[in-house]
């Protein structure tokens, strides 16, 4: 360490809730480190940098401004509060002096703030779209390679590891929403939160829209997506369609992929876990010798908030996308005239279709849309649902094409 | 650019050969920046930062030492000789407290180096692989894709655009092996220079041993690896068979790919476009920014040589790897038993193995071998040689596996 920074980091207190319960992983002339209370870190005038990784939104908020009011940097891998605390909290590091980064809360140990921040700063950024949840990702690799449904999936994902024992914020999409808008803010230079990141989770996914998508030569993936346009900025996650040809579509189990799509370097892909212990620790320790190097160099706060802009946030009804849809409708003469005049009356055509019939006298119908405004495809919707023929309306999923399809 | 960066550059020389040629291209107002004499550029009093895109090794490396000894930071697209010269111009920045950056150098636009020596610095890193060559990629990928004989496709890339008129540098590898060792180097923190690199081009892949390789469930890529162990480094550039399965064997065309593996983020991979005028000025644009911020905050030379190592380099006979064999062999009883022998002699065991007949009373004999140390290898082949039986031993070549697989 001292030959790779020039300086020794030497680890001066470290808070746990339980310090007897990790008291046997320490050396025994280091016990007296252990505490279980973070202010004994934080007013520790011997610490500079303080790591963050509690999780969750308190006490960690309050932990990390102390730290900062007290003129000591902070490395964090908590998305949830810089997803929706990231500005107060940059701004708290900007008037104190101080570095704050978070290298570790976007995909694990992949690196892909610091690339937006300073390799890729000459582009004008103006898609970020990825698989930045590894439980989702696993359960749909299982029920796409294995046939499995949700549950089952699920299950398997709990009994390995790779799902909590609360699992809502991983297939609800919020692990992933909350990763989307800290990449958008650094990406467009512009304050996305949380609450502007549209998000749906995997749980209402089916086998059979998964082997439906594979018919239509796509996979599932929860997609995160931003872009940004001169009409402003969208940003959601959800389950989406995405081709078998897409670098994406063959991102598998627990990994994690994102592209950028800059003006001079134009697509640009970074793939690796995205969680774990020693992913999370890489990143970590990274942000932690930036800030070693910046306190030896006299130099800290050198990169800190790059929102210079306020971006107006999309409506949903005003973003464009294919989509996939699976009804159940009656199998008799006319259903499929009355379905595509309900399509064709709010200006959605579409691209693909496949009819195949169902038991007690239905047919299933699935169609992938061309492009269209999320608004219109909703009439699309009700218009088809006024429709007695139509019994069930039972998929509707978004499908990824890359900037220049749409 | 002063908002993200607070601070304007404005550009105040520009040497090209000929600055009649560019006139055209550069506002009215601003044909007097035009020189055709570099020295005008490093000798000018206002100018901070250097960017050398000459390429070639003279009168490039006079240049950036004439910069750097003048005090002006030096951003360069120059693997030819960040590869030969990389530590010479380090010390010489390091000496005079000066930047001296070099992204654009490895992979065009795709951030690698600042990654390694930032974002992954807590990282053992034991391995550096990928595809780093674009020519050769768009090559090999219409030779596998449409069946087209080596000559063919470098005809096609050259068409196209994506193979230079003398295509030397890229075909024979030298490129790629430029860009191992400024890889190496970095990620290994022990200097390795062009010579250390075993480099081996692709001139004399066969559309047969593509389609051979594809029966063996692999794809043939010009891959640069380097590894560390506690032995010391080992290099090279070499075509090699790498799994179907392996994410990098569907990247194609001109596209590149580094894949890395560190202690603790386990495999991460760097995807995008490796060459191209914008894609370069991604990168070179990033380093000069990353200067500019430098000076704002008074800590020009902060990240400098990481190389405080000074590792042993493998000789090639002592590496080990598996092999693919294309042998033609006399089409009668026991020439396989013979075969057998003369590998078996050698410790080299067989993995797969394709025997089918040929004309003129002759067999083909392919085989892949388990992992094997090269000189093993070399000497089963020289046993090969010897035996009547064989007629020729048309192809020898790598085969690509993770560490651990070996």
């Amino acid at each position: 360490m001292v030959n790779k920074l020039g300086v020794e980091l030497e680890i001066r207190r470290i808070a746990v809730k339980d310090p007897q319960e990790v008291i046997s992983q320490v050396e025994e002339k280091d016990t007296g480190i252990l505490t279980s209370d973070w202010r004994e870190v934080v007013e520790d005038d011997t610490v500079d940098i303080v790591i963050e990784l509690m999780g969750g939104l308190e006490p960690a908020k309050t932990c990390i401004l102390a730290a900062l009011r007290a003129g000591k940097h902070v490395v964090t891998a908590n998305k949830d509060l810089v997803a929706v605390s990231g500005r107060e909290l940059l701004d708290a590091a900007a008037e104190h002096k101080c570095d704050f980064l978070f290298e570790a809360a976007v995909a694990g140990g992949i690196p892909i703030i610091r690339p937006m921040k300073q390799c890729l700063l000459g582009n004008n950024i103006t898609e970020i779209m990825g698989i930045v949840n590894g439980t989702t990702n696993f359960i749909l690799t299982k029920m796409e390679q294995e046939g499995m449904e949700f549950q089952e999936a699920l299950d398997l994902a709990t009994e390995l590891g790779y799902a909590e024992a609360d699992p809502t914020s991983d297939i609800e999409g919020l692990d992933a929403g909350r990763k989307v808008a800290i990449m958008a803010s650094i990406g467009f230079h512009s304050r996305v939160v949380l609450d502007d990141v549209h998000i749906e989770g995997i749980t209402k996914i089916t086998a059979k829209d998964i082997q439906y998508a594979g018919e239509m030569g796509c996979t599932i993936k929860l997609l995160g997506v931003a872009r940004c346009d001169q009409e402003g900025i969208e940003a959601y996650v959800c389950p989406m369609l995405i081709s078998g040809t897409h670098p994406l579509a063959s991102v598998n189990d627990s990994y994690n992929a994102v592209f950028l799509h800059g003006d001079a370097v134009e697509n640009v892909m970074f793939f690796g876990r995205g969680a774990g212990s020693l992913p999370t620790a890489s990143a970590v320790v990274g942000d932690v010798f930036d800030i070693a190097r910046n306190i030896q160099n006299g130099c800290c706060g050198r990169i800190s908030c790059s929102c210079y802009k306020e971006l107006p946030i999309k409506k949903m009804e005003d973003t464009k996308n294919s989509f996939f849809l699976r009804m159940l409708v009656e199998d008799k003469c006319g259903v499929f005239t009355d379905t595509a005049n309900a399509f064709a009356q709010n200006q959605v055509s579409l691209a693909q279709i496949i009819q195949r019939q169902a038991p007690e006298g239905t047919a299933e119908l699935v169609v992938i849309t061309d492009s269209v405004r999320e608004g219109d495809l909703e009439k699309a919707i009700n218009t088809l649902k006024a429709q007695a023929t139509i019994k069930e309306i039972a998929a509707v999923l978004r499908v990824y094409k890359a900037d220049k399809e749409n």
